[in-house]
């Protein structure tokens, strides 16, 4: 059973590879009637876009978003709503020289041993050009949950070993996109901006963490046992090219807790029921319960580098790779709107879910 | 859209309520002609059963397991296999004084906002007991992946402030099972082991952390591009209960890492290609590379303490909450058998998944 | 990928063998607060039950149903609802001697070679007894959509070459269950009976068509384009042994008509838009419109007869079947609560579906 | 959950409205390695295309297919395989003053009701032209299936009162294109098409039955319970539209026969198991026995005809509709590659749902 399909109502199907003639997501399962905003799909795919900045690949992706289906009058029908994104810069000649050579920590050996061949162009299916398509029908998925107020905002939380580390309470959110790395901490940012300079001068590549927080998300999404809310948030975010780790509320932090301590007490606002810490990251027993939700996502540093390295061919001898091409230094700030679309994808699957759970 | 299933091929069904009249689970898609051994099924229970030492909570759980359906004369026939725990501990009127206060940080208070009501008898649906079907499919996903010679060891490397910091490759995996924390190293688990006795006698709890390592895993396992490998086994361990967090191979550390020191060099080791790191943990865009497999869980502490509590009940008033009862002060032994199984189903359904996947 | 599971929302997973342990269904995703009444579960099976009257097997299945999960102080609540019949008649030694020998028209051919060995006791999985999970799982839908006032009435309008002409508007659906053969029109009835009582004692079988009608259905219901709602209900009506044909409203008959005189007329009813016609069979374009759904439902001749058969054994030799055991001369009175189940379960799940369509 | 996707590994999911930019299909899970024909899809594309011939609609669409994705160098990549197919003919004028009549036996009013609006152009997504992805992807499934000798003849057997009485075994298969209307008896064929010729020019439309023949289907296709292989046909079928009844084998004429005369006695045929006849269809237990598949599918006559009829509007007001426009006057002829396109589609499904059921 093959893997290009995510959620189950509001369901999307991803096609494309790298170098293809175009990539593109049919979204199945929007509901009828949401107002359908083609520019801020394009606006989000624009965040994304290699070639945006100084510290992102040269690349240059004009990523135009198409909608062949699925929308009349601006409104959903009902039916699959189609997103195409034509592929422009097609210089598969630059990858001829992958064709048989392996490229360490990439994909390629992998596909040859599962498929037996491969699209070697520019990674073809493994590229993070199918990002792409994330983003594009994530951007519908927050139309969608702008109608709950839902709020879903993804900043870069580290870069090596650069790391934020005020609450993400004391940010500001508005902040987040005025500058090239995501981070919403100007000193922070600049720290980060600087180190992926060097990075990127010297050939290499960098990791980071995104910290993903929604607001306002309605109680009751997520359905026990095995797709509570977090863990589809997991995968979700796993699924993300170069990402090794994810956790949620205290996270991996909670191991050397007591429960006396990480347990959220609950109490009073007004007429609501809240809790006075929130250690769970606003998901209990699988389950929303309406504080705020939160978690991290790590990225390993992108495998494309310039310095040269060991590897075998296809023939299975050994030999050196020499890097060049127009690789990202650090993948996290374009990785962000990645983020946002993912947690958009979950969180309105699980709202329509949660529409058929109850008399 | 309900979340009681898990898996595509091999795919298991789960029921049952902790205080309920059972517990089960169906298995969907075990290929006809497997030995299926049933005491190997029960010994995996007993490594997850309450009561089983002195560490763990005194409840006491039988958990025989019984197999209803899909097996003639010890073989699996294709046809689905119904497993069935009965439960014996039902001691429902312990839990009558929770009906309408909310434990802090258990499911009570969104399952009642999520469905209106719940079965409060000791936590319902959203208990750990919940676990137990998941073991005993595992057990035959285990059954399964012996005829591919794959090996799964799980073993506790933290409680607490106590780590086992010696890297997997030099720990005794036999060694697993021979102390009650299921730490192969013998002074590690003794340290952990006294932790996890002082904490209970405070009436608290710990978290920890499990490591698992998955050997020879056939390369070529994995789904592009959302089901890849490691995104299904990170939601597998996140549907356990208290799980916060996930990380596979070089996971959060990969965030401080350079590109150049991070990628895996692929070379030859005979006739086979090999890595000579493995921060990709086994996988590679997704798909097995036929190195080890290995990934951390996190595990909070049991929110169930004896300390006394601050919390709301159903009529939305302030309240405390005295902890009583038999609880395990830490969750991460007996989770060890459980994070077994989970990675057994993937890899058997992946397994599965893979055999259609190439002319 | 294994098929025992129907449905998509309301979502259930059937198992057991004819001769095992017990048979079961696990229902997932019955909403939470629907009332369940375990006694009209009982009912609807006791109507399936062997050994019922004079014209069915005398085989004597108890087939009493237990509720082991999902359902709390009468209600759902929203976790699996596992149901379990345990099997009493296990005469295994039946069986023995059809261990062997491929009866002809049944299963046991076919399951051989597809999953390379057999449980031949009483067909395995392969027997009919599977369809009492189905009536068991309908009862619950049936209490579902009672809420939305939908009825649904099958009865049998044809045995061998005795048919009931009459338009099912002018029938008694309270009559259906006041004789033996489930015809609502009593002279037809008794010719059905005699017709039965007749082949019985021939050592023979004869097929038989059963009708069924859905009032108030809501209108909306069915998903195009190929989940469309006749569509569903063609697919669950195939799955029940011994079904070789379906067809809704005008059926085979619109092949021989023109669209003049097919196409139904809207027209209004005070406030509402009816049909003046109703070839469509209450749903148009794969959607319910309001008006009765009713399709028809055709069963071979039960496959086992006393009368000697050719046929050949497991080793490839040429042999005779003599007949013997307690079979049905004639499927369809037993038949009828099976189809009102699986239409119960399309619509229930169609019913849910439809929830998340539009904003 | 919307229903765009069919099949569970190699599975399809379409898109496109009648008079949007494109109609396109994605289809995931076919297997790597497969040589891609396209010259083949477009062919199978060209025999369902309007305007081919003198007894169909005389609107033209060329029905071009493009290959977006999946296939690199002739050959599928394991990646999904997207064909697009662009509207051309888009008079979207012709159908403003369908906007607010519901057409009678058309999905006006369904759409109306279930979406809340809808996109009214050419019957948007409930439009036929939506089959003409069901061919393109069918052709890729063909292609797989030619590796193991399947074979997929479908005919027109009834035009109106105008049947095709002789056994399929006696028809030349090869003869099937050699007509306008694809009945492979010359002399019918006349008939058929003198009938068509008749309706046309009474400007009414008429129905009819194709029926369909499968040879050299492996054995051991299908899935107890639910998904039968028939029941999986019989979905198929039911879900093209104006499609209204299906059978299999012995059909409807089973409910009048005895088991004696319909059980299919097993024999030798040389190493070869065999039955004698062929009441069952070449299904057993819903699992293919290695005899012929065969089956007929029931067409109502087209909703669109030129005669004037009575309606209502969507304000709910009765009023006339004056047909007008270029339908076919018998979707039958065009539907026969739409039959064998499901057929096969079902039978790719099933093929690779086998590989994972046995050890």
């Amino acid at each position: 059973m093959p893997g290009n399909t995510f959620g189950t109502i509001f369901k999307i199907t991803s096609f494309g590879e790298s170098h293809g003639v175009a990539i593109g997501v049919v979204i199945d399962g929007c509901p009828a009637g949401l107002d359908i905003d083609i520019e801020f799909i394009q606006k989000q795919l624009d965040r994304r876009r290699p070639g945006q900045s100084s510290i992102t690949t040269q690349r240059n992706e004009d990523d135009q978003v198409q909608i062949l289906s699925g929308v009349f009058e601006n409104k959903s029908t009902g039916a699959p709503i189609a997103l195409l994104i034509n592929n422009k810069d097609q210089k598969s000649q630059d990858y001829e020289r992958f064709k048989d050579v392996y490229r360490p920590s990439h994909a390629d050996f992998t596909y040859d041993q599962k498929y037996g061949f491969r699209d070697y162009r520019g990674g073809g299916r493994s590229s993070a050009r199918e990002t792409a398509t994330r983003v594009a029908a994530g951007a519908i998925a927050m139309q969608l949950l702008k109608h709950q107020n839902v709020t879903i905002n993804a900043f870069v939380s580290q870069v090596g070993t650069v790391t934020l580390d005020n609450p993400y309470q004391q940010l500001d959110f508005d902040a987040i996109d005025s500058n090239l790395v995501r981070c919403p901490d100007k000193e922070t940012a600049a720290k980060m901006i600087s180190l992926i300079e060097r990075v990127r001068s010297e050939g290499d590549s960098v990791g980071g963490v995104i910290t993903c927080v929604i607001k306002n998300c309605p109680i009751g999404l997520g359905e026990p046992v095995f797709d509570k809310l977090h863990a589809d948030f997991g995968k979700a975010m796993l699924s993300i090219n170069a990402v090794k780790g994810f956790e949620i509320g205290s996270g991996f932090a909670a191991a050397s807790m007591r429960g006396s301590e990480h347990n959220d007490a609950f109490q009073k606002d007004g007429d609501k029921v809240v809790t006075s810490s929130n250690n769970s990251g606003g998901i209990q027993g699988g389950i929303s319960n309406g504080q705020d939700i939160y978690f991290r996502v790590a990225f390993k540093p992108v495998a494309t580098i310039a310095i040269s390295q060991e590897t075998v061919n296809s023939s299975g001898e050994e030999t050196t790779l020499e890097g060049k091409g127009r690789h990202d230094p650090c993948v996290v700030p374009r990785a962000v709107p990645i983020v946002e679309a993912m947690a958009a994808l979950v969180l309105a699957d699980h709202w329509l879910r949660s529409k058929a759970g109850r008399m």
